[in-house]
């Protein structure tokens, strides 16, 4: 080993959901949105003039604060933004999460929390779910150095009533509570209320899912100004301009567009929920997913065999290895009508031999 | 004060160059290029089919480092890519400068370097230029956690050659040096070959400067593979997916453009030889820059009003308020010769006042 190894921050990183380049398959495996983004994205980056990237872009992605300020109603100075959500959760723990205390979250969540926590060595203990995947809020009333949890939770899909998110927000005045909320416009309610409420409240969500624009990179957060100034003072201090121009007209475009989000989103619903009946037919079992994907098993089948078996198909859906009372389980994102009966049909197939 | 801030990390966070929203401005105090990008890139903006935005991007940014690697006849493991130089340089912090020894860079740099030690709570040491604003390469023969220094320098726009370079390397095999190139395109000669016979050299550049491309966030880094890996970890730590769709593709054409970047980095270079002619004839002091912007000040005159009165003009330079030793100096970015004659000409009308 060289010397200059000792000072390496060695870390295992997350891994994300496979990105296969094939013109015919059904991707079901990384909670895309089967919609492009709203019209006006695809008008504002044809005539998008890109001689002004020669320039240094707004640091403080004023426009881009202002439409989701005025979206949701609240004021720019409680809006931060970030290079996906992932981004705006990596600034959060390092702005937030610097006790000696182990912050918590569920064990069966998204798998990038620990990861965050063991780069930034922060400690953290996980709160087990109950046997039907739910978080039990009680099991949060105790002494920690944070609190975060997805609402809905990922890989589960299971939403938690908006009273039930404030007792846990309640039992944790003295941490910083963050509610992370990707999922959140797939039949849940936010939590970003409360953010007027609890001066330790953090709600997160992303452009990602809703708002089809996995491939922008655009999250954001509310809270009050006071914990929004110290994320934005950490995110100045990592790097003053993180959002190009071209991506904050396009944020800016897609969340102007209220009845198109809307629209899309109320498709999902319905063919989460046409999707839901299907594979209850055929005997798999889930919970009441209120996201954009169902957590799903199979009592007589090897559901990691039929996870290879459909990508062989290139119907690609989500398995993961840990914790083990998840191995059973696959995650199949929401696609359009047409791609989810192309898989329904498929299953049927699978099931009859 | 709330119990919760007592986990916070707080800090004093980097202040960027002015970004005035004015039509008849004249702008040289950021450093961008004046002229917009490769043609290629306007094309591939305006034909980007936005429905794949839906999408997430490819996390590894294969097309944009395989274009990279081939530009500089490296391979593409050895290829680090980043949201614009400061992104690559926080990672390095963050992966590399772990150590409880301080870190060395010079007293008058990068103002970002501090900060990120400061932030990341890495002990560091600043140590002075000469009376020249010149690296001493003795300086950094001692005990470290690591070196980083910009070649050449900023804001001082001096050079150093790659065999002082060298020689600082080869003074710390027990550390990562890192060697900050953002304006290495305008005259200098790089470090790149030397990371094939250093296994603790990392140099990095950006294509905000020399590419045109501020406003797009591109930054990127050279090592050995086992220095790119560990690298690599600590974003997938942080973001697996840091640069969106249509960035990777204005990246990947910018660099694919060889003769339009050497025509417009040689039209700086001219520019900055010229400009430098006319400030001497006006008594103005400064180094041998071979950056895109020089350093200079006047014996006669108060170049903090001096500051103000361009500003009032139209014409905006960068002013550093510390160190004591550089706040007699301002920072001129080159822009185009039309920019230059008329900054040239409200300065000769100025001195003769």
């Amino acid at each position: 080993m060289m010397k200059w190894e000792e000072n390496v921050r060695k870390v295992v990183p997350y891994t994300p959901g496979e990105q296969p380049k094939k013109s015919h398959m059904i991707k079901l495996n990384t909670n895309e949105n089967p919609y492009p983004p709203a019209p006006a994205v695809a008008e504002v980056v044809k005539n998008f003039n890109t001689d002004m990237l020669r320039m240094y872009p707004d640091p403080a992605i004023g426009d881009l604060v202002q439409e989701i300020a005025d979206f949701y109603k609240v004021s720019r100075d409680e809006v931060f933004v970030g290079v996906g959500s992932d981004d705006v959760l990596a600034m959060i723990f390092l702005t937030f999460f610097n006790g000696k205390k182990p912050i918590l979250f569920p064990d069966i969540t998204y798998s990038f929390y620990d990861v965050w926590a063991d780069m930034l060595r922060i400690p953290y203990e996980t709160v087990p779910l109950d046997d039907a995947f739910c978080i039990r809020p009680q099991d949060y009333a105790r002494e920690n150095g944070g609190v975060i949890f997805p609402n809905p939770n990922a890989p589960t899909g299971e939403l938690l009533p908006v009273e039930v998110v404030e007792s846990i927000i309640k039992a944790n005045p003295d941490v910083i509570v963050v509610v992370d909320e990707a999922y959140i416009d797939f039949g849940g309610e936010s939590a970003l209320p409360l953010i007027h409420k609890y001066d330790n409240l953090i709600v997160v969500q992303t452009f990602s899912k809703s708002r089809s624009l996995a491939g922008s990179r655009i999250g954001y957060a509310f809270a009050n100004k006071t914990l929004i100034k110290y994320l934005s003072d950490v995110k100045y201090s990592f790097n003053s301009y993180t959002m190009d121009r071209i991506t904050i007209e396009v944020g800016t475009q897609a969340m102007r567009d209220r009845a198109y989000f809307e629209q899309t989103t109320a498709k999902i619903i319905a063919t989460r929920e046409w999707t839901k009946k299907e594979l209850a037919k055929l005997g798999f079992v889930f919970g009441d997913s209120k996201s954009n994907f169902i957590f799903a098993t199979h009592p007589d089948i090897d559901t990691v065999k039929l996870f290879e078996d459909l990508k062989s198909a290139d119907i690609y859906v989500r398995h993961f290895n840990k914790p083990e009372r998840i191995r059973p389980y696959l995650r199949i994102s929401i696609g359009t009508d047409a791609q989810m009966q192309e898989m329904i049909e498929f299953l049927k197939k699978y099931l009859e031999k």
